[in-house]
């Protein structure tokens, strides 16, 4: 067996998801099956992030354990080319031969992740399917300054999906940073690991602080009550990005948080 | 008659370009069945640059005679909601009334268009319809010094479409610079018209430099040849977006020159 990492970008439009799934055409699967028509190995990837449908990835990370140890920039391009064929919107950036004990999803350090608001009173046809369209002003210094409340240590059962399969609520918020690039704005969050849908209902939240409807302390008070009705409207999954992950010491893993985005 | 100048964007993936035909379904002919239904006015727009198949717009303009005093802003919102209702991939970002001696094609002093490259080995699935990919890397400094070959006034027979039906081969380039920002390499050109097909052959045959197969001199010697055939192949027309229209003092204009992209 040789083990493979695969860097991954994809536009999450047409796919139910990264998960593959008996119903909708997955990122997953695709990916599985463009490997078996250049491998002819059925594999089952592992990923850093289950992304939901809809949402788009610069930086997801897989891995797959396959028959031969192929020259990996063989296997990126043959595993493009297959893709390319089926029109899928998925691109391996670069694939990397790596020891057996890399696991795509447990050796994970840090996720990064952005979330995309075209900020305007027109709508968007160019980002509509790459960003939430809000037409009210938002103050993006208001949502950055109610963000600092999210950053740290905290049980998030306000912000994660009732859905939410973890065992444990409690996340740490490395950063959470809103700022403002012309009509856009960016929510930028990293961490370990996120809940499910933890990011849009962050996203979602800090929108009502931007359009004046919540401050700062609300979200503040909505984090403390550990109550997922507390939470602001979760906000669409096509604003979303996961970015990249980071791999650092694993020695320094203490414990194997689950399920990001 | 009220004249109203309109300001639009639109993903010219799904259009065969700006121009209403009788097989195909245009940005123009969206636009206008849009303003048909909101206000029962059988408009024929007219505007600053007729874009081909595929080409995307940040900014372009133009402009409809409207039997009704309309507040522009709630034109605007109608024709949007409109357009949204068909699922175009097309938006009114402002609307202004003008005067009748405006013309969004005539009036226009000043054209400014972007196209980009995605300069990586691997395939783009988030830019698959918004840039042009080449795998090779390319020198954009190169492409910059052979960009500058083409500024100024000449005869740009080389880098004209067959089919431009411009009676005069000759322009005035104000401006082509080419920059790299990460992967992507950006050529941004401005004047007050350009011929048809211009920017695509300038892209195909810059991207030549940019790959070590042309010199800076040898667009100079393909520019004087003033030969179709001498042009570099025109790039795709997914990577060419038309940015923005500037109208300055009418009075400048001392004749029109037509058939814009």
């Amino acid at each position: 067996m040789f083990r493979f990492r695969m860097l991954v970008e994809y536009d999450g439009t047409p796919y139910v998801g990264w998960q593959r799934q008996d119903n909708g055409h997955s990122v997953q699967g695709a990916i599985e099956k463009a490997i078996f028509a250049m491998t002819g190995d059925r594999v089952s990837l592992k990923a850093a992030g289950r992304t939901d449908t809809g949402v788009h990835a610069c930086g997801q990370v897989c891995h797959a354990d396959l028959s031969r140890d192929w020259k990996a920039q063989t296997l990126a391009n043959g595993v493009n080319a297959h893709l390319a064929m089926e029109n899928e919107r998925v691109a391996i950036l670069e694939a990397e031969k790596v020891d057996e004990t890399f696991d795509a999803r447990f050796s994970a350090t840090k996720r990064h992740y952005l979330y995309r608001i075209v900020n305007r009173l027109a709508p968007t046809a160019l980002e509509a399917e790459r960003a939430w369209h809000v037409k009210k002003p938002l103050d993006h210094e208001a949502m950055h300054a109610a963000a600092q409340m999210l950053v740290g240590h905290h049980d998030f059962t306000t912000f994660r999906s009732s859905h939410c399969q973890a065992k444990n609520p409690n996340r740490t918020m490395e950063r959470i940073d809103v700022s403002r690039v012309g009509e856009v704005v960016e929510i930028r969050a990293s961490a370990q690991s996120f809940l499910h849908n933890q990011i849009r209902s962050f996203a979602g939240t800090l929108k009502m602080v931007g359009e004046g409807r919540w401050t700062p302390e609300d979200v503040r008070d909505a984090l403390e009550a550990k109550d997922r009705t507390r939470c602001g409207p979760v906000a669409p999954p096509w604003g979303l990005f996961f970015l990249r992950v980071d791999y650092g010491d694993l020695s320094e893993l203490l414990r194997f948080e689950d399920d990001p985005s």
